[in-house]
């Protein structure tokens, strides 16, 4: 299995600087990952700097909380593809869904994905605040719409992805949806367990570790709290 | 010191249903909160709901995280201004901060600033994720384009306000800039002292036990973790 294929090499961090993601590009490039996941602000200077090689930029809409209303998410995402990104992973509205509007859930999906020009959509559903029956709900909305992926997590809640949840997505969805899993990932281990419940797709900060086989991404020193996560390439 | 005339009464979950921003507008019209704050997908539901009383709807823009184009967060303020909102709480670029790309974070307030017809506009600084010196900065930034508001925190990250932040903005603002305190202000001693270091909003989803004194809005029963926020009410 080469892991690098599935993952979307994430830093959407509010303090990345583009130092960070100039970074986060040349991983992706010396490591062969499809995609970078990169904050709005950041599509634009990404994708002129990765222009020529095979690695694409992927951007985040209405995120984290999903609240913005569907014209300003509309609004975000044509700007988002102007701007170059290739891929879009749209937060719906959870709040919409909360109130069982389920209407304003799918319109607004629809509305995102018509407007992008044909790029791969994801929707994140943020699988943490909702019921397995909401999981569900949310899984047949993005069967019947025929967006690309449903995304498990923003990464920006109590939890990311979870075994349990991905299952109850892959066991609920239709031939052609994918699964994206994301939020605190940072093994292979755990990147092929996700994908062995049924994920074709995963987001990640430790794509880096992930790849290079190390078990703890983001282990640290116990004396100082320091990350050790680069030390080896700058040995 | 009435209490109630500092408080933007604010209900930002991503769980947050209709009933509940009903609740919330009703607790407002009871108690005298001149505003509530709420996410921009209920800012046109709550405006019409407050109609004709004098409490004003104010909304956040590039919330929580920030990351949005300018272009984005003007589309989303104009947006918002249309659907009723009277106030505007925007979130700085702090990946520029942080690039030190200080004439960009500065065109961006002036270009939201420019959009919203003279309406108030906020700019939340997220203090928890600057330094000292970077505070200071967006003090003077603040100062120079003239808005109404720094605010200090967006309540989704690790801190809300401190009173230290508050009193390093306070020695550095302009006689006519105003701070808003807001993110984990639950209680009526705490909201004095926000207002003693130098704020004259107070944003917090514990209004009303502030203004009916409760010293612990979030208080909970030891024995089965219910809080005991409303129990008063019921009895």
């Amino acid at each position: 299995m080469n892991l690098a294929e599935y993952i979307d090499l994430t830093n959407l961090s509010k303090t990345a600087t583009m130092e960070d993601i100039i970074k986060l590009c040349d991983d992706a490039k010396k490591y062969h990952f499809p995609i970078v996941c990169v904050s709005p602000y950041y599509v634009k200077a990404a994708s002129e700097y990765l222009k020529g090689s095979t690695t694409e930029v992927c951007t985040v809409i209405g995120f984290p909380n999903g609240y913005n209303t569907k014209e300003t998410k509309q609004y975000e995402a044509i700007n988002a593809i102007e701007n170059g990104a290739k891929e879009i992973d749209m937060v719906i509205n959870i709040n919409a869904l909360k109130n069982k509007d389920y209407d304003y859930v799918k319109d607004e999906i629809e509305t995102i994905r018509d407007s992008i020009d044909g790029k791969v959509l994801k929707v994140i559903i943020e699988t943490c605040l909702l019921t397995d029956e909401e999981i569900i709900k949310m899984t047949e909305i993005c069967n019947e719409t025929f967006v690309n992926f449903i995304k498990t997590s923003t990464g920006f809640d109590r939890e990311g992805a979870t075994i349990d949840a991905v299952k109850l997505i892959n066991k609920h969805k239709s031939d052609v949806l994918e699964i994206k899993a994301s939020g605190g990932i940072k093994s292979e281990d755990e990147a092929i367990s996700f994908i062995e419940a049924g994920a074709t797709r995963i987001g990640t900060s430790h794509g880096v570790d992930i790849v290079t086989g190390k078990k703890n991404g983001n282990e640290k020193h116990q004396c100082c709290g320091h990350c050790m996560c680069h030390e080896e390439e700058k040995k």
